[in-house]
Order: structure tokens, then C-alpha cells, then sequence
């Protein structure tokens, strides 16, 4: 992982089978299908779902700081503990849980992720198991939320009237221009109009990996977002659909590649496209 | 028609038959299913695709003045034409081109819509036609929108911030409670959440018709309303998914009512289900 900009908050499946049993790190599994956790993980990993733990429907939001306290604390997480997250289609929501925990201000050399997910590691036939870990509570503190590494949909509206912020569609490139609503197999969350954000230059999550899940080297992530404008001196915002792979691509810019304003707008085209009045562009950028 | 507080903007499939080929008068027919036109529409009707004619994809919002113009020219519509809207579903987007029509400022004294719609007339056995007509362009000039028959966002939260207003959810009661996220058969612009808007009153649109398609009395339709507390006395919003069958809505409390303050809240709830913050409620109002 050498190359990466903060290579620390990366680890390998070979580390976390290393260091799965040491009391100081909690793995967490956090998966797409929110199904997958109880058919097996990895043993002492404790299982969020995205849709209860990490987002309010109440308010299609993160799920508030009280909320976020309490998910730690009845996982056996501290604020001294390293957190280790992974989860199934290469770690969108094991992204989408690291971004969380850095809105409420985890330490971020306490944050990995495991490069390669849950594939990688049933790839390896590493150990998994279908028992449910409990731990004894634990006080969790959690800070006041971070938004500066947030996008509402303002800020999206002001960048794209400005011209201050790159901004960068995450989607399929059948989502980007218009043809697709969602990628296939996820029908909730579909917008009344397909089309992208203005000015959004189209650099698909999936482009940061390779086949076996794990990330591109420094070298070739830099040749791929700055190959097509997305360079450090801006501040850069990504969406998607609902904001899980952009988190992933979030990720990406901010730890491998180091920029220093990275946002992940987390209402993205479900809310940009449902807006009244909210421009919107179908086909190919020029 | 007699007892509504403005009889005048309902018109009867027999007062049709009888004044179809008045040059005064164009028929315009606006369907959900977009392809029931050009199957068979009333002699001398011309055709309005409500995506392509009433809606701009580009901003999700009702056409440009411009573009509204445009279409009525080339329909051979003036500032003084009588025009008859039907359609298919009860008149749900013959409703929502009325709500237009008046955004636009075309004189209220002539605007109609066909009591029953497209099916009345078809079970009344009435001449149909797959001939499309052509009319000579008229020269067309929209005033500017008058938006205080549509609410937007920003008004339904400060609605329901200060309870100045009444909210009429008019979706089914399935989609009020938060069960279904669209009606059946209709998969497009799905929210990524159910519910309502925290306060509304759940009246279904096709409360206020009868089985025939025509609208139940002034006594019947006051009655349902007012026994759900919707009165007068306060500004009213109105809103579905995406803002046709809340149309519906409008036009009764508006035109048969008679109730002074109606709006259409055409962003609806697939506005607001998918904006990060917006507050929801799941299962039934206390």
C-alpha cells in the first residue's frame, strides 16, 4: 500500500486475519445485501446494516449523533478502538461507514478499511462463521458532525453556478447519460428523469479498482482522475445515486490520493433529479 | 352541474358532442397513457403528450412560458379560445394542464374540463377518430407564472413548520402510510423512502369521483373534505407523487369548492421523500 497519500488507512485481508482477534480492533461488516452478514463473516466481525444503523428514513439522513453513539457503544466500540469496516460490491457501504465516522470525528488513524472487501477475503477461503459476536458496552463520545466533507444540495447548486468545485459523477456511464434510472438489481430509489448534474465529468466508482477488488496503485489512480480534470487544486464533489459509491470514490481521492477538499454529496441524483427546478443534463458532456 | 361555486369551468360529454366543431372551441386531450390518442380521440381533439408538451425533464419542472406559447400556436389555440381538456385516469393530466393554463393566465371563464374524461365518453359510445387534425397557428402570449397556485419546496416546509396551511396527501392510503412508493403499474420516479409529509390529511383524489368518473355533488365533495378538517378558512397544498393526481385535487377544491386559497405542490413526494433532512412520517397520522 506503500504509495498511497495515507497508506495507513488501508489494510490487507493478510493483516486483518492477523489481527482479528486482538480486543483493541472491532471489525464491522457492512453490506449492500443487507442479507449477506448472516450467511457468514468474518469471525468477530459485528454486522451493520446500512438501512437501520447508518441512515435515518425519518429524515433521509445519517443517522444522527445519539443514534451514532449508541451504534459504537452496543458494538463494543471506543474511542480509542481501530475500526476496521469491510463489506460486500467492493465496500461501498463499508465507505459509506468510514465517511460516517469521520463526519462524527473517529480518529483517523483508528479508521481502515480492508482493501478488497468480502469477496477478496471468501476468494482466499479465509476464515468465516455464521456466530454472532457480543461485546460488553462501551462509552462512545461522538463529536459534533464534520460537514466539510458533506455536500447538501446547495452547496451542488452553488458549485455548478460558480464553476468553484469539480464535480464528479461516480454512475455507470448508462446512468450518466440518461439511459439507465439505477444499476440493475437495485429498484428503490428511482428518479423521475435520468440525465447528470451539469458540467459533471462521469468517473465510474468501479475505475479505482481492479478485478480482484483491491485498488489501483497511487500511479494509476493519478493518471485516472487527473487524466480527466480531477485535480487536487479544487475542492472536488462526488455523488451517485444515494451517496454509497460516491463515499467509495470519496475515499479514493481524500486518503489514496491525498486532495485536500474532497465532499461527498450524499443526496445525489435521487435528490438532485427529484428537485423542481434543478437543472439537468442528458447525453455526453461536450 | 349547478351547485358548484363555479359551474362554468365543467362541462358535460353531451355539451361536448354538441359544440365539438365550434371554431371557438378546441378540444385538447391529455393522457397518463401516452399512447391512447393516437388509438382513438374525440373528432377534431388534438393531442398533448404530457412528458414531452407539460413537462421540461431538463429543469422537472411545468414548460417555459415560451414553450407553452409554442404549444398553444401550433394547436391553433388564441387568448380567446374556449378550451375543453379531457383525458385518460379521471383527468389527471387534463387536471394538471388546466393548473397550467392558469399558471399561464389563460382567462378562467374559458377553461373547462370534461366531466367523466376520456372513459365517459368512450362508454357513452360518442364518435371517436384516429385522425389527427391541424389547425392554422394562432398567435399565443402567456402572461407571466402566477405561482400562487403552486407551492414549491421551500413553502411546505415553512407550512409545516408553522401549521399555517392545511396538507392534502391524495395518494392512496397504501402510499400515505408508507407500504407502496408508487401506485401499481406505474414504476417510474420511485422514491427511496415511504411515507407522508408529517401532518397531512390522507384524502385519496378519487374520493371526490363517482364510479362514472364525474364528481361527486358540492354537498358530498364538502362534505369530505371539511369532515377531514380541510376547511376554507386556511391556505390549502395539495400534493401525490409527482403532482397530477394532486392537480386533481386543486381543481376540485378550487373550482367546485370554491376555496379561496388552493396550491399544488407539483414537486410532491418524490421531491420530497428523496431531499436529504425532509421530515417523514410512516403509518398513520394519530
Amino acid at each position: 500500500m506503500g504509495d498511497y497519500r495515507r497508506p495507513d488507512v488501508l489494510v490487507s485481508t493478510e493483516w486483518v486475519d492477523q489481527h482479528r482477534s486482538d480486543p483493541n480492533i472491532r471489525l464491522v461488516e457492512v453490506d449492500v445485501d443487507t442479507t449477506a452478514y448472516e450467511k457468514g463473516h468474518i469471525p468477530g466481525a459485528v454486522g451493520w446494516n446500512w438501512q437501520k444503523d447508518l441512515w435515518d428514513p425519518s429524515r433521509r439522513d445519517i443517522v444522527t449523533k445519539e443514534a451514532f453513539e449508541r451504534l459504537c457503544s452496543r458494538s463494543g466500540i471506543g474511542n480509542d478502538t481501530t475500526v476496521v469496516l469491510y463489506g460486500d460490491n467492493n465496500n461501498w457501504f463499508a465507505a459509506w461507514a468510514f465517511w460516517q465516522f469521520r463526519i462524527y470525528g473517529h480518529d483517523e488513524s483508528l479508521l481502515k478499511l480492508m482493501n478488497g472487501g468480502r469477496v477478496k477475503w471468501l476468494e482466499e477461503n479465509r476464515p468465516m462463521t455464521t456466530e454472532v459476536p457480543t461485546y460488553p458496552e462501551r462509552p462512545y463520545k461522538a463529536k459534533d458532525p464534520d460537514y466539510s466533507i458533506r455536500s447538501f444540495f446547495d452547496n451542488v447548486a452553488e458549485a455548478i453556478r460558480t464553476g468553484a468545485a469539480i464535480l464528479v459523477d461516480v454512475r455507470s456511464p448508462q446512468e450518466y447519460v440518461g439511459d439507465l434510472l439505477a444499476p440493475p438489481g437495485l429498484p428503490e430509489g428511482v428518479p423521475v428523469r435520468g440525465g447528470h448534474i451539469p458540467g459533471a465529468v462521469n468517473i465510474p466508482w468501479a475505475s479505482a479498482v481492479r478485478e480482484d477488488g483491491t485498488f489501483k496503485t497511487f500511479d494509476e489512480l493519478k493518471a485516472l482522475y487527473e487524466g480527466k480534470g480531477v485535480t487536487p487544486d479544487k475542492p472536488v464533489i462526488a455523488y451517485c445515486r444515494i451517496g454509497e459509491r460516491s463515499s467509495h470514490t470519496w475515499f479514493v481521492l481524500k486518503y489514496l490520493l491525498g486532495y485536500p477538499d474532497v465532499r461527498n454529496y450524499d443526496g445525489s441524483w435521487t435528490e438532485w433529479a427529484n428537485r423542481v427546478g434543478a437543472p439537468a443534463k442528458v447525453g455526453p458532456e461536450p
